[in-house]
């Protein structure tokens, strides 16, 4: 095999996508730090208990693993940024309150998550520590949501769901862990007759609630529904009255619900989000409430927060033109090389990208677009179009 | 051991630096584009023989391997980018003409390069393909200079060298490589009695050579000297030209030369550099040309650059203040909330922080400054001084 093959699902970034990815890059951490995120950059490599503890099994098998050799320990590649920032907020900045942090850097997984998935995401990422309240879910929400109108993608539908509902019908009911594996996907699969078939020692309430939550995906009308088919608890009270307020917010979008939605992360504990657009097959932002994430770090706080993947949101964000570029001459040679130099120099301080022809590669055609060139006018170097 | 402590070598990056750092990157990656450097983002993972053929022992000993499980074969996490910037350009862009690119990424090793150096260096680089003529040293070696300039590094020096001349010193002698590799440890470490030891056997040209390189470093006198005391080659008097003409080309910085230095990577063939600021212990760039290192990619252009790591940097860069923020009350529950919320919205899009405080959290004290509030006045909502 070739020594430039890559592994499969693994890719280099050629200039105009990674341009793109870089604008795009910026535009979410300005808009984050607009809201007053503050930016950290957590490691790639870490102990494995330490980006593993109180994650899921979904997160073990996605994560790379490795000897230290200055200790002989097992790191892991860090498959998922959140845990870490929580680790961040628990230990290393251990404010007393509300802390906002973002971040943005890759992630590497074992394997794809989707048939066309990259293997090595550039994760986004915002989160607020320390406010139990419904307003901060509402921030994230509405953060990843300018975020999301900053890149300039089609029209936004949040699809919300709450990891109450799903754990209030299944509170008090005996369970294997690997059946429960199985019931979450059933749900996620909208699979009536896996979930009847998997549900059928259960008690009667769990299970008709269950087998209920798999037709209660659409509009508004869908929290009433559930208020009257699934037995009646202080939890789906709350649920479905968090969904309702946050709902209430929100413009500039479509809003819809799909209370048996599981996908993402073990970790939700409450209100969940995921924001879809036009172009992109999954959702391209999940989010939502995760208040136990601190809590193996030795500090239970409060937590809301979102996720996307840059490479991911480059395929679907408004396109820009590439900035056309100034021609120069190279200025050995010339009798007035010094002020060509300090032109050029000049037009770069000013922002303009200016490439020195280099001697023999004048005639060359390559991959910018020319509209002004450095050029001799009597005594003094100017910008001309061409 | 505690779930949140980090291996050694790898670190949190906490707000303050972290900002620092997103500033420096975005300074950089711009400087390079002013040049018409392109951006290109190659993977963290490749198959571990496109990473290493050709770069020699002391990268394989950095590079961490990992088993890829959708393939069984051995992969490694880069610990240089310099070698897929020269596949990319190989490979996949494979233009006839000059190609200008650039890249910003982390990069990861195995141990740590010094005492106290991170094993999760943040790599900034800027490389040139397809010019022989020392117009594309120059080039390199102005941009890492700008680079360096436009992030407020106190006065820079230039350390030249030229990895034809210990070559030409070698030429024609049989050397065993474990031999070579103490003969280059001696020549970096200046130990003339070790390299009079390990070239006892040598021819006295070259042994005589090698030992007067030793003292051959300094100002623009040590290229007169160099040209008397080491035996007279074609590449010789080639290298000491072209350092005279890069050195000629120079301003605002101090310039010396080192010829016994071959520190950094083992890929060099011309003229190299490295760049030193008050306050770094060691070179903060280390550039040159490197016309052999698209071989192994089947496609032998000529190439030059220079890489730097951005977390070093940040250390010895000019400090930038925190620009202030704009505190303003938590909408919901105000009669205005509205008015309220598009002031707020308003403010961010014209680049200003707004930290909105989060019911029951307004006296807390946190990392910001806020210099400004927004509040009512009358029937609008205005920006007050605090």
């Amino acid at each position: 095999m070739s020594a430039w093959v890559l592994p499969d699902h693994i890719a280099d970034v050629l200039p105009s996508e990674a341009r793109h990815i870089e604008e795009l890059r910026r535009e979410l951490l300005d808009t984050a730090r607009g809201y007053g995120y503050e930016l950290v950059m957590p490691p790639l490599l870490e102990h494995l208990e330490s980006l593993l503890t109180g994650t899921g099994e979904a997160l073990d098998l996605q994560t790379f693993k490795l000897v230290d050799q200055l200790s002989g320990r097992m790191m892991g590649l860090r498959a998922d940024s959140t845990p870490q920032v929580a680790r961040i907020d628990a230990h290393l900045l251990n404010r007393q309150g509300v802390t906002r942090l973002c971040y943005c850097g890759p992630v590497l997984h074992t394997r794809p998550n989707r048939p066309h998935a990259t293997r090595e995401p550039l994760q986004f990422g915002a989160e607020i520590y320390g406010h139990a309240g419904l307003e901060a879910d509402l921030e994230a929400l509405l953060l990843a949501l300018d975020c999301l109108k900053a890149t300039g993608t089609g029209e936004l539908t949040v699809d919300m769901a709450d990891a109450r509902i799903v754990r209030s019908l299944l509170a008090g009911v005996m369970v294997d862990s690997s059946v429960l594996v199985r019931v979450h996907a059933a749900l996620a699969d909208k699979d009536s007759s896996e979930l009847a078939a998997l549900t059928k020692d259960f008690p009667v309430a769990a299970r008709e609630g269950l087998l209920a939550l798999v037709s209660l995906y659409g509009d508004a009308k869908v929290l009433d529904e559930a208020e009257k088919s699934l037995p009646p608890s202080n939890a789906l009270r709350d649920a479905l009255a968090n969904l309702r307020w946050l709902a209430s917010h929100l413009e500039g979008c479509k809003v819809s619900f799909d209370l048996a939605d599981l996908r993402g992360y073990a970790y939700y504990t409450g209100a969940r989000f995921a924001i879809y657009v036009p172009g992109a097959s999954d959702a391209l932002v999940r989010g939502g409430r995760y208040d136990e994430v601190g809590a193996v770090f030795g500090r239970n706080r409060p937590a809301v927060g979102f996720s996307l993947d840059v490479k991911e949101l480059v395929a679907v964000a408004g396109k820009r033109p590439l900035k056309a570029v100034i021609r120069a001459p190279w200025p050995d040679g010339k009798p007035d090389a010094a002020e060509l130099r300090s032109a050029i120099a000049q037009l770069r301080a000013q922002g303009e990208t200016v490439v020195c022809m280099l001697p023999g590669h004048e005639s060359e055609v390559d991959e910018f677009h020319y509209d002004r060139e450095l050029a001799r006018d009597g005594s003094r170097w100017v910008v001309r179009v061409i």
